[in-house]
C-alpha cells in the first residue's frame, strides 16, 4: 500500500457496504473497512472523517452536476429549472443502480444514516435555491421551486429503488413531476 | 421538589433556552439545565432522553394538531388537505412567537440541532402522507402533497421568523402557497 492506489476510495466504499450488509452498520468499525479494502487506517481517515461518511462519497460530484443542471437550463420557468438539476444528476444514479439500491437499504435501516441522508438532500435543495437566486430568479420562487423539485426527486428515487418505476430514474422524475403539476392544478389556495 | 411540579417541563425548556443562548449549546449540560430549572437530574431524564430533546418538547402536541388538520379537512384537493395540517398547527407557533424565534436562532446556530429539526420536519411530512393515504388519497398524490405542503410551511416559517412576514404565520403560509400555485402554473413539465 505504499504507492498511490487510484481506486482506494472505490474499494473502501465497496468494503463498507459489504460489511454494513452482512455484519450491520453498528458492528462495523473503520478499521474493519480498512482491512477489508486492503488499506491502512490512516488511508481510511485521509478519505473519510468517520464510517458514516463512506456512504456519502461522491457528494461533491453530485453537487457539481446539480449546479451544472441549473447553469444549463435555458430561460425556463422556476420549477423546470430546479428539476433540470436532478435530471442532470440522474445518470450517476442510473449507471450504478445495483450499488445505489444496496446503499439505500442500508441507509433506510439505520436512523443515524437516514438523518445524514436527509441533511445531504436538504443541502442540495439549498445549493439549487442559491444557484437559482444567482441566476436572477426571485428568492421565494427559488426556495419553493428548489424544495418542491427536491421532493419530486426524493419520491421518484424511492419509487425507482422499490422497482415500482422500472423505466429509469429520469422517467420516474418526469412522472412524479406530472403528478405535482396535476395536484397544483386542482389546488384551491385561499 | 418532592411533590409533583406541574410546570417542571416548561421550566426546563426555558432554562435550557437561556443557557443555550448565553453559554452555548455545546457548553451546557443536562445537569446545568436541571439546576437552573430547580429540578433534580432524575426529573430531567424522566422528561428528556438528552439535552437535544429539550428543544423538541411538544412534538407530540404538534403531531396531534397535524393529524387533526387532515381529519378536519373537507373533501378538498390533495394540496389543500395537506396544507390544512399546517394551518391547524400554526396557532401553537403564533401564540409563543418570542420563544419560537429564540429557539429557531439556537437551532440554526447548531448543526446537531438543525439535523434533528430536519428529521422532525421529515417525520411530520410522513405523518401527513400516511394520514392522507388513510383518507383514501392515492399514494403518490399523498406523498407529493405532503412533501410540498411541508416545504411551503418551512419557507413560510423562515419568513415569519425573520420578521419578513409580520402578519402572522397563517398568512405567511397562504402567501407561500400562492407562490407554489403560480410556479406550478408556469411549470412546463416534459
Amino acid at each position: 500500500m505504499s504507492r498511490w492506489e487510484p481506486d482506494a476510495t472505490g474499494r473502501m466504499v465497496a468494503a463498507a457496504l459489504d460489511l454494513y450488509e452482512t455484519r450491520g452498520y453498528e458492528s462495523t468499525t473503520a478499521t474493519d473497512i480498512a482491512i477489508r479494502a486492503g488499506v491502512t487506517e490512516r488511508t481510511f481517515f485521509r478519505h473519510f472523517s468517520d464510517k458514516r461518511e463512506v456512504l456519502f462519497a461522491g457528494s461533491s460530484d453530485l453537487e457539481n452536476l446539480i449546479l451544472q443542471g441549473i447553469a444549463d437550463a435555458g430561460d425556463v420557468p422556476a420549477l423546470d429549472m430546479a428539476l433540470n438539476a436532478y435530471r442532470t444528476a440522474a445518470p450517476i444514479f442510473e449507471t450504478t443502480r445495483d450499488f445505489i439500491v444496496r446503499r439505500a437499504r442500508v441507509v433506510l435501516d439505520n436512523p443515524n444514516l437516514r438523518e445524514r441522508e436527509l441533511l445531504k438532500m436538504h443541502s442540495l435543495a439549498v445549493v439549487i435555491r442559491n444557484a437559482m437566486i444567482d441566476r436572477g430568479v426571485p428568492p421565494t420562487a427559488s426556495a419553493v421551486a428548489a424544495e418542491c423539485a427536491t421532493s419530486v426527486f426524493t419520491i421518484a428515487f424511492e419509487k425507482w429503488i422499490d422497482g415500482a418505476e422500472s423505466e429509469g430514474l429520469i422517467l420516474a422524475i418526469e412522472s412524479v413531476a406530472r403528478e405535482l403539476k396535476s395536484i397544483a392544478d386542482e389546488f384551491q389556495v385561499e
